[in-house]
């Protein structure tokens, strides 16, 4: 029906007039330097832009280390060797299931799917051009390589799942969890994200939002809010009125997560642009990254004034996780602003964050990293800040939002009770005292330090 | 004698064409666009190329810090500044090996190579094309730069060296190690790689391996090996004919650097495609990318699931081994299969590992991060793997194989006992039971931090 | 006055040519293959210099982390949550500082400049191009994409910064020292940088410093000495005549954060070549990253090495120290040495630090994790060792140190004075004894190890 490159609707339109230009000197115009000189042809512009997807793609995919290790840092030492095995697996299971199944979902199928999904090893598996193809017979020679389309939406299937992990951690069995991501990274994104990037019903309706605060932050924190409140709060988290803080085992590793975390986002909102061929494009990468790093560092000096200002003291995990709604908030409009104005989306991003983490407490919804206020909170505000560059209006933003944050949660949350009902989600009370790792496992994460 | 990027095989043969084609408007083809349009210059495919060594560079270079913090992670807390000290300088000294002799020795001299031989500031030391070079006395002006091409293969030729120091930790004396890396980088790897990529006899016998499942990684193993049976288990691993765990003291930095290593296996694997200068060559990279994520997930996932089913828990020592030997298995090609094969090829590797890990401590081979299971028998499986997708034959494989892992083994083995016999490769029982930390280097890697 | 990209004088000049070439075939020279196949487009060479720059961006970004990691295990741990606070608020501040002033301050106001100062979101806050800018209106079309080079630029400012952190660690207030980093970041680096990189007159009178020895490193480490001086040393560190060593407490940590920083300095280096859209461009940037590596290397073994002889053991956090001091030693000149040079001018960089740690330490200038031996007096050799490749003077290299270490020393030492006379920098004895984090921060960096 349609072809992918199409449906992103961020195509470089400008291709078949580079194509006739580069005709131009035997067709008399070799007089006028500008038109003459084909710029970038054709097949330039695929490599370029399938090179912004190869380096998008593995930038986004040390995402997957930078969510280990925030979530391995903010979590208890008893229960690191679980959030890291969560973790590992929940890539690996996302990279299989949108293989099978979501990438074609998400993608309605155009001649060149339908095609390729009998030419693999199975039916329904090959997905990729064949090896050393030619451009004409690429699959849309106007816009890139289909592995390495495959490779950078994959990353982000991945990364919607990596939010969830740390929302639920020190209380939720891995085989469950699993299941869940299975089901979250086969079928819920890719039918949400659909919508809106495969050229579904939200992206006719006008709604935007240019790499994910919606598609794929606010969706994995809806996923993650419906797993928490089926799962109940961590034992003695809320006990006679009181909130009990729970302090992570290893603030360094945090910070290290953070970090790669932000050199992903880079690639997640960067390579995004879907095309690096021009100067037009290569510069709006460059915007884009400017802008994303910018949002990255108001957020994280925005918690860190805040927390100084509420508390009298900075809070590392606060800055850390401002830092990050500052991603998230940038991330859905990440070109357009100016450099000021991505300061303050990104710093209202970093205030969100602060002022949301307690409310969570509040409803005594346990969110071990602060994934919802993260991802969820910061990523409806970055998908609002759109209206600020004039890119949408209120109304669509507010219904890509409802539909997509509804839809998700939804979703989760009866899967997540069908889990509940069916084979429990939860660990014993002893296996969460003495910590996931030793009774699920039977593997401590530091087993030569003595435990506090 | 021979061209480097001839030897390599992987050349884009269609650059003279693309020459051709630039002159096509002013030789009357204006009509067809096709034939008209010079679609890539051979100046931007050699910057294309180049690039492409450049990244794939600097991603190899990071599994440096990878290895180590694998097996920073992996060894006993008493044990972890000697392992990254070793690591530090096993990579430095291959980096000044390989330049001194390896590169050299792996790629038989041409034209450009005697030149180049005595134009340093030493002789023989300068390998490097002049400042600012015009394509046209450019080395090979249809490959890419000397430049890019010797820092992306001092990479794999350190990667083998790292193989090794994961394998043997925990009791080997740093300078005897160092000694053997310096031999391991200057002649064995070189020597035998040679034979495949440096234009030798076994690449003519039909013995295929794209970027190294034998080559590189099963070399690493069999010196590792070698040395594991020349140095002997550590103290008290096997005792009264039981095998004793020594659990790693860190499971959240050998996750990270699994992490590490499957981020440079994109830079390892992708840019031994050695051309990124056309369309095909571009997707042919992206196949490569999607290939090799496939491969590490399913390896990770069959480990997941072994350990599941063999001792009723997920280990993650085995979770994190698996994904790397899904690597290593489809490192030999990571082009031709499709994602299915791909996630067999990688599925089979995680298998491998959980079976052969045990197996190895049956013959009481102390392999401390299991080294031997992930980048040999892995390595193995991923060469014979090559067969199936039509790419070479059993035969072929079998002697690539014997030839490279039967010469690095033999030669490491003799050089491994000449080590033993001249100044001894082991550390004193005292200094191995107190860490060699503060036995061999007075510092340990947690001081703050009481030992259990 | 000037166009940026004629001020950091290493423009490919030849583009105009290329632009010519372009037209050749309606010019009657198609029977000349050479001059006729228009080699690279301006439009062409335009997006390589850009994605130089964003590919060295991100990986310069990436060493923010690789500071915070070094410091983070160089410190012990009851100031690690302080450090990692400090190295994630000093780069977002240098980030907002950098943009509201220095890269103005930087790069002389020209007309494109003064254009963009009032077309953002505030008057003076729009520094990037618009959204989809077409070649022909780019600030300048024979350089690169403004963003790239704001994202690129703003990341060495940083890095001076982060120079600072660490050698200031463990006792130094939070707000002091970040107020520190604005005045650096904004004002003192913007300053004195643009004496070379902004066309001033140090760049006039024949100072050479390609990637910054001096105009960054031995920058921040001149305002690190300020700080130190002013600051003091910390509690209990010089007693009785006696030096203590205060052993920093995740050695692995520190090896992982020094593994970044080579990363990252293949950006720091590559990217300053500045463009990357000729064969002799890639070329170069090749030859750099075989050259910072082969430096990087010879610094950690030198190091290796001598603290063998001297010491009788390997000191690691010496070797990594030389990796560093290495790379810092090639930044000056990375391009123009041989392999065997580089390797020669970065092992005299190790072994500098190896001899200079313990003289601060006899002048009784605390350095936490030698920062100033690293930065200062390896960048001080570095910026000298230029003169060994015929590119500059000796004359116009002390000039340069001079004027831009002294500078930043005297205004930093001014400035230091001014803030310890004003709000104070040290933290009380007392929180310095219990570490920095329970007392100024309330929250462990490892709560559940127990300290030693």
């Amino acid at each position: 029906m349609f072809e992918k490159g199409q449906l992103q609707m961020k195509l470089n339109r400008i291709l078949p007039l580079v194509a006739v230009a580069a005709l131009a000197p035997s067709l008399g115009l070799a007089q006028d330097a500008e038109a003459a000189a084909p710029a970038v042809s054709e097949e330039v512009v695929w490599i370029f832009n399938s090179l912004l997807f190869l380096i998008g793609g593995f930038l986004v995919f040390f995402m997957a280390a930078g969510f280990a290790m925030l979530e391995g840092g903010l979590v208890r030492s008893k229960n690191v060797t679980m959030q890291m095995t969560k973790n590992i697996a929940l890539f690996s299971l996302a990279a299989i299931m949108y293989w099978l199944i979501g990438y074609n979902l998400m993608y309605p199928l155009g001649d060149w799917a339908i095609e390729g999904y009998f030419s693999g090893l199975f039916p329904s598996w090959g997905v990729l051009e064949p090896v050393g193809v030619a451009l004409a017979d690429a699959d849309d020679p106007s816009y890139a390589s289909t592995g390495s389309d495959f490779i950078f939406q994959l990353m982000f299937c991945a990364a919607t799942a990596s939010i969830v992990s740390g929302a639920l951690a020190e209380r939720i069995k891995l085989w469950p969890f699993l299941i869940f991501v299975m089901v979250l990274t086969g079928f819920i994104y890719p039918l949400t994200a659909s919508w809106q990037w495969g050229g579904g019903w939200l992206s006719e309706a006008g709604f935007s939002d240019f790499a994910g605060s919606t598609v794929v932050h606010a969706c994995g924190a809806a996923a993650a809010l419906a797993g928490a409140i089926v799962l109940g709060p961590r034992l003695g988290k809320y006990k006679d009125g009181k909130i009990n803080p729970m302090p992570g085992s290893n603030l360094a590793l945090a910070t290290l997560g953070t970090f790669i975390l932000w050199l992903g986002w880079f690639g997640f909102n960067g390579g995004s642009q879907l095309a690096m061929g021009s100067a037009g494009d290569v510069a709006d990468v460059s915007r884009i990254f400017s802008n994303t790093n910018m949002a990255a560092s108001a957020g994280a000096i925005a918690a860190l004034v805040l927390t100084q200002v509420m508390y009298g003291k900075p809070d590392l995990t606060m800055v850390l996780n401002g830092a990050l709604a500052g991603l998230v908030s940038i991330t859905a409009e990440p070109l357009a602003p100016s450099l000021g104005l991505a300061m303050i989306i990104g710093a209202v991003g970093g205030v969100i964050v602060v002022l949301t983490v307690p409310l969570l407490d509040k409803l005594k919804i346990d969110d071990v990293v602060g994934a919802i206020p993260v991802h969820g909170f910061a990523g409806i505000w970055g998908t609002f800040a759109v209206v600020l560059t004039g890119t949408s209006t209120v109304g669509a933003q507010v219904l890509g939002m409802v539909a997509i944050i509804g839809a998700t949660f939804i979703l989760s949350l009866v899967f997540w009770f069908i889990l509940k009902a069916v084979i429990g989600i939860r660990v014993s009370e002893e296996a969460e005292m003495n910590g996931l790792d030793v009774a699920e496992l039977g593997m401590e994460a530091y087993p030569d330090f003595t435990k506090g």
